[in-house]
């Protein structure tokens, strides 16, 4: 019985894994649409997304199968339990980066993203996937270091999120209603991807330590 | 045993509804605080977050205690399950009225939401008041005619949130930048509000009539 739940536990685990792959893909693409104005990758991330969607809803069965088949307790029952609520951290980042797509196309053939604001989203997008690559790793190797990394990268983010408002609110902005608009959903979806696999990446960690250092995402 | 299991999903339950209430207060005082700018009101609902995401906290180890002592399955399983998930969106829910409130006070004594937006912002705020209050209802006495009114008070707050967007990109629209971030902030965590609790009916419903009909907030 021990040696079939450690399997599922497996299973469980490679499961978060590809979805955790593909919640890279996803913001890859999303955010090279975003800085670069492309259409047809913006479709391509709005495309796939229901893929992430049914991962995140079948893996949410298995795991629910294996608590009523196995019955796991104690810190077994944790990581079941766990692995539920990173699945959904994982569907919602996928949603984010759906949402930086849409904004991509709706703004095509403009950028979304213009003259001063372009270097600082073109920094946050690529901070947004090494979050996300460093999360998979994680996940897959259970190397606690890089959920140290995914929070300092995540305070370079929320770095770039504050410096967003401050642009736009100074006196020389001369960006329209429709790009100020845009740039603040835009900004707030970045730094919100980021704090998903702040909040997954804790998971992890208290799984593997016991320790637990926060109450989740904000 | 069985007995105590029943038992155990009361305490879940009514612990589900005390949060909900707590909801209730939060979105009601925070809107308030919006629509007249009143900084005392707005700090009383960022003082009080915590309780809220303490009591998910507490009702989130409940329910991992009874899964680990009374190792329930099938139907039992999934009513333990989806209070953790309903928990976490509460816990959500409390945290968007806190934004909400945090924008009252950044712009106290200024109003976030002026000229022809006050109206708009007044019937989204109570129309989140009204869909936390049937939500605690629904909980509470599992009456799933509240379920169908909250998706339609839902759909009204979605119609508004794009009315936000339509007069902020209008011509006319003449607002600073600073209120211009403001309200597009603000529609968003309106409509985001309204959102979870559309999630937490569905599941209410599901484990009702064993009906699935979505994935959740998107």
């Amino acid at each position: 019985m021990r040696e079939v739940f450690q399997q599922e536990l497996r299973e469980v685990q490679e499961r978060l894994v590809e979805i955790s792959r593909l919640v890279v893909i996803a913001i890859t693409n999303a955010t090279t649409a975003f800085n670069e104005s492309n259409v047809a990758l913006a479709e391509k991330v709005i495309a796939e997304d229901p893929k992430i969607d049914a991962l995140a809803s079948d893996l949410d069965e298995l795991a629910i199968s294996i608590m009523a088949l196995q019955q796991p307790v104690a810190r077994d029952l944790r990581i079941v339990v766990s692995a539920l609520r990173m699945s959904a951290s994982l569907e919602r980042m996928g949603d984010i980066a759906e949402h930086i797509a849409q904004l991509a196309r709706y703004r095509y053939p403009e950028k979304v993203a213009q003259d001063r604001l372009l270097g600082v989203f073109e920094e946050m997008g690529s901070l947004d996937v090494i979050v996300a690559e460093k999360l998979s790793r994680l996940i897959e190797t259970e190397d606690l270091s890089l959920a140290d990394e995914i929070r300092d990268v995540d305070d370079r983010i929320d770095e770039l999120h504050v410096s967003v408002f401050e642009t736009v609110l100074s006196e020389t902005w001369a960006g329209t209603s429709v790009n100020t608009v845009d740039v603040t959903l835009a900004s707030r979806y970045h730094e919100r991807f980021a704090d998903h696999a702040v909040s997954i990446a804790k998971k992890v960690k208290y799984l593997a330590t016991g320790e637990w250092t926060g109450a989740g995402v904000r």
